[in-house]
């Protein structure tokens, strides 16, 4: 059942950052699970692993993209109780305990079984005190909105920490204050997988270009942001800054969003996308209902409209410089 | 015939980089221009000439903007023989030659004249050897592609010198080396007008978000991008980076393209625009014919949409850093 596409390897590169990029694969096929999330978490586990399984076996995808808090309702309320803890980078498949942790465990059996990539979406991550939460012991957990990264043998090679959280208050409209339960993570997370090298973002870090820059200066082939956007910011802000990233950053950019429930106390936008490095939309889900979006990435491209547009060449450094201050870390 | 609107103010406020932001006015109205231009530099002066005074007479504009080289094809060959001086800023009406500088010239006593902010678009700027280029006397001027703007009264309060030049290889389809006849400007370019506090970008530099923050992080009120995006570039690009600028920065910005001239050597995309600081489109040209685009901006909303979003507060000091080189210049 594990893909069985042969891969053709492009040449390493030189990022404009001055480091080596290794070899990418010449296509990806990309599958993005545009998830309906409800109550029950164990249904919410089974549906996503359905929905992998489905998106591997029809379209022989080697990527597959989860959505922004796919195990949960998205609440403030929520991110507690649907909390799991989730292992340090390294991780095998057999070092996920199914008990605690059922949704990364889910997430790391199927990345293994199918041979695929797995870009997990995000789910809240609950890291005790004892784990080297600031806090002491006294103290709840802390809580973060996590992305793991899987390699096809299941290998938690990455694990994101939403950077910046959504505290957003435009009344009447859409208020949301993340920042009363969850707590920010403290890096960017750029990671080489068999599915190239990946940028990853959680939904409201797509509002930030400096994120997408880094990312892209380091040779980033796609930026991946699962993300929920909402129905008062997603019509004008999801496609734009999807499209926004990959034309400054000249990279394939992949946001993927769960479905919008009728009901639900947060009415999320859908709309799915994958673009292309020159802003194209290379595929796009049809509204805000279940689906899955399939896309075929070209890395070459990457390559091909930095030189078309030879953007960091052209950058003026001696007016502005974007600094990386996690950079070695 | 000068434009009589009664202006209330906002108050001053201070801007994310620290600094105090004038009071900028509650409402501008703003008319963009789409100029078509020709082969012949007078008529070219003329058609603006006539487009502005209609463009105040019509809407009651208090800032009108031109779109990029606007007095000359766009066209290397033609840079050097279409340019002209400009004065220093600071100069008043009289203090520009007419027979020297008929564009400017002309500009600086419509801006009088009408008594609104002029934006003009740009022209080739011819800046000789002995008024400070870096060849010696024996080398021929340095050209710029020049934005200058106009107080109501006529003065030239900035000049804004196309920080990032149009260097661009797409086989096929378009190919273009301004660096081989202009001179990138050394700095940004924001300036305070009775129409608001401006960010100043032409065509090209509109690629680079860093400019944009840059201008937004000092309080900028309207980002406004003369230019000439092509038939290649424009559908994807043009209206996708203004929207994008916007949302970034989260203030207002205008983008002013020439007309499409139906066998010209190169075919400007038109389509100029003025967006909001929720990226939403708020006037556009119908296409890419000539025409005057105007729409009223209420620059409270600026303030409003970084209460709404503070994405300056948000912004992640310690994973990256935007450093303005050119701050205190």
């Amino acid at each position: 059942m594990s893909s069985t596409a042969t891969t053709t390897l492009l040449p390493a590169t030189v990022a404009p950052s001055g480091e080596t990029v290794p070899p990418q694969p010449e296509r990806v096929k990309v599958a993005l699970c545009q998830l309906e999330v409800g109550q029950d978490k164990a249904a919410n586990v089974a549906a996503a692993r359905r929905a992998v399984r489905d998106a591997v076996q029809r379209s022989g995808a080697q990527l597959v993209i989860l959505p922004e808090m796919w195990n949960c309702p998205y609440s403030n309320d929520s991110f507690a109780p649907y909390s799991e803890r989730v292992p340090d980078v390294g991780a095998r498949v057999g070092d996920v305990s199914e008990a605690e942790s059922p949704s990364v465990a889910m997430m790391a059996r199927e990345a293994a079984a199918l041979g695929v990539v797995l870009v997990g979406g995000s789910v809240p991550e609950r890291v005790a005190a004892a784990d080297g939460g600031e806090q002491p012991q006294s103290n709840p957990p802390r809580l973060h909105n996590t992305c793991c990264v899987f390699e096809r043998d299941g290998t938690l090679v990455a694990k994101h920490r939403k950077t910046h959280l959504f505290d957003i208050d435009i009344p009447g409209e859409m208020t949301f204050r993340e920042s009363d339960t969850l707590t920010p993570g403290g890096s960017a997370t750029l990671v080489d997988t068999s599915a190239g090298r990946l940028g990853v973002g959680v939904c409201y870090d797509l509002r930030f270009p400096e994120l997408a820059l880094l990312y892209a200066r380091r040779g980033a082939s796609l930026l991946v942001y699962p993300g929920a956007f909402n129905a008062v910011t997603g019509p004008l802000h999801w496609e734009l800054l999807a499209r926004a990233r990959a034309v400054d950053a000249q990279c394939y950019v992949a946001a993927c969003s769960p479905s919008r429930v009728p009901g639900a106390g947060y009415q999320a936008w859908g709309h799915s996308c994958v673009v292309g490095p020159f802003a194209e939309v290379v595929a796009a889900a049809r509204g805000d209902a279940p689906e899955t979006v399939v896309a075929e990435l070209e890395y070459a491209q990457v390559g091909e409209r930095r030189r078309n547009l030879p953007l960091w060449a052209q950058r003026r450094g001696d007016l502005y410089e974007l600094v990386d201050k996690g950079e070695g870390k």
